[in-house]
């Protein structure tokens, strides 16, 4: 019986998603509770792809088959009762047995938040505190530029090699806190991103919205296809997977 | 020299505001640095009132003495840069030599947070979690009754003996968060507070809200001067000290 749970954790406590020997990881924690209701016999989940040591999730998604059909409702509860308080399972459904949740990947959401005001103590680990007003409206126009299909090697994790660093953006947005506008929240889903993709496209954007690059300096680091030219990896903290699409 | 300080806290790891022996409290941690800068010479701080463990601070106020003038910016900084993460000071003023930060008080301000909805992990220690919606507006006329000047006697903590228990409460607010109706946000602005005072409030709001009690109940609650009439203490994690005005 394969099921698909959506999911969402606090990653600030742990060394990632991904399972590592004798560490504190998401998938760590929820495979102990899987494999103790499935009567103690081993249970691997798939999630639709890996986050980063300090990364957040909304909507993580991921499957795995257990022995017996479950009652969705009550297997929900009981996950939920053994689960440490970090992580919290929003839903459960059944689907069918070659579902894949990392292969079947259509799109996936992420978002990065950024406080330009004052340092909230609360939010230490939620958010990238970032002292001074960036120029949003230029980081904005930055953004744009990444819509479409291009080669991200220069946006990827320096010492990884891939087959294929051509990737698709389908959609990008900065949404300012209408409360307060020194919070924005840097909206990109795309149909798949390679580790550190994210946070590298951040770093660049800040380093515009200081005036210390143009926007359409973007378009320049994305055709040299050389990590050495795009600028710091923004932050754990402030990123967040938002939301997976089948 | 006199100096008050506006800092913020995230109480989640800490036993409460009050300085305690042996315990991780938000006051020893500021004493610790203070007395640092002021070349190892004791200093104490007095803050307009404690919190309880777990009770978070937006603008809190403390009044301390140092040896030499210091520059403020510069002892802002000093005090952030040796603060742990979870302490943050805000403002630095002086003040008069007879100022006092909790005799001096003339109003303070909580604020208490609900979620209704879908449970967070990333906000757990930061809000009250409750799985069902609440009859907000219902709350919110009971919490209209508390306005004015009134003995609390019935929402103080059980064991504390006070030779005052009338209070006066200034204005009161439930607002609901226009992107999710599922996050309600409590407000009360007193002269004063009594341990607990607060949470107690929020907990009989809970049983309105929950359609156990009637709005006009907390009158006759109030009017009983009785701690066993009254409902349960809410948690702390959902309050947060937001203000605090002389």
């Amino acid at each position: 019986m394969r099921y698909l749970m959506t999911f969402s954790y606090d990653g600030s406590k742990y060394k990632g998603y991904q399972k590592q020997p004798r560490m504190k990881t998401i998938q760590n924690e929820i495979e102990k509770v899987l494999t103790k209701l499935n009567s103690e016999k081993k249970v691997a989940i798939y999630a639709s792809g890996r986050t980063d040591a300090g990364v957040h999730a909304y909507h993580q998604k991921a499957h795995f088959d257990l022995e017996k059909e479950w009652d969705l409702y009550r297997l929900e509860g009981s996950i939920n009762s053994l689960l440490p308080k970090d992580i919290h399972v929003q839903k459960i459904e059944r689907v069918a047995d070659d579902f894949h949740a990392r292969f079947d990947v259509k799109a996936k959401e992420y978002i990065y938040k950024i406080n330009m005001g004052e340092y909230s103590p609360i939010e230490k680990d939620y958010v990238y505190q970032y002292n001074q007003p960036l120029r949003v409206i230029e980081m904005e126009r930055a953004l744009k530029y990444i819509e479409g299909t291009h080669n991200f090697k220069s946006f990827t994790k320096a010492d990884e090699e891939k087959d294929d660093y051509v990737r698709t953006i389908l959609s990008t947005q900065i949404i300012r806190d209408k409360k307060d506008l020194n919070r924005i929240t840097i909206v990109i889903m795309g149909t798949g991103f390679m580790r550190y993709m994210v946070r590298n496209i951040v770093g660049v954007l800040i380093e515009v919205g200081e005036g210390k690059r143009k926007s359409k300096d973007i378009l320049t680091i994305l055709k040299e296809e050389d990590r050495t030219k795009s600028g710091k990896t923004a932050p754990a903290c402030g990123l967040y997977l938002n939301d997976v699409f089948y």
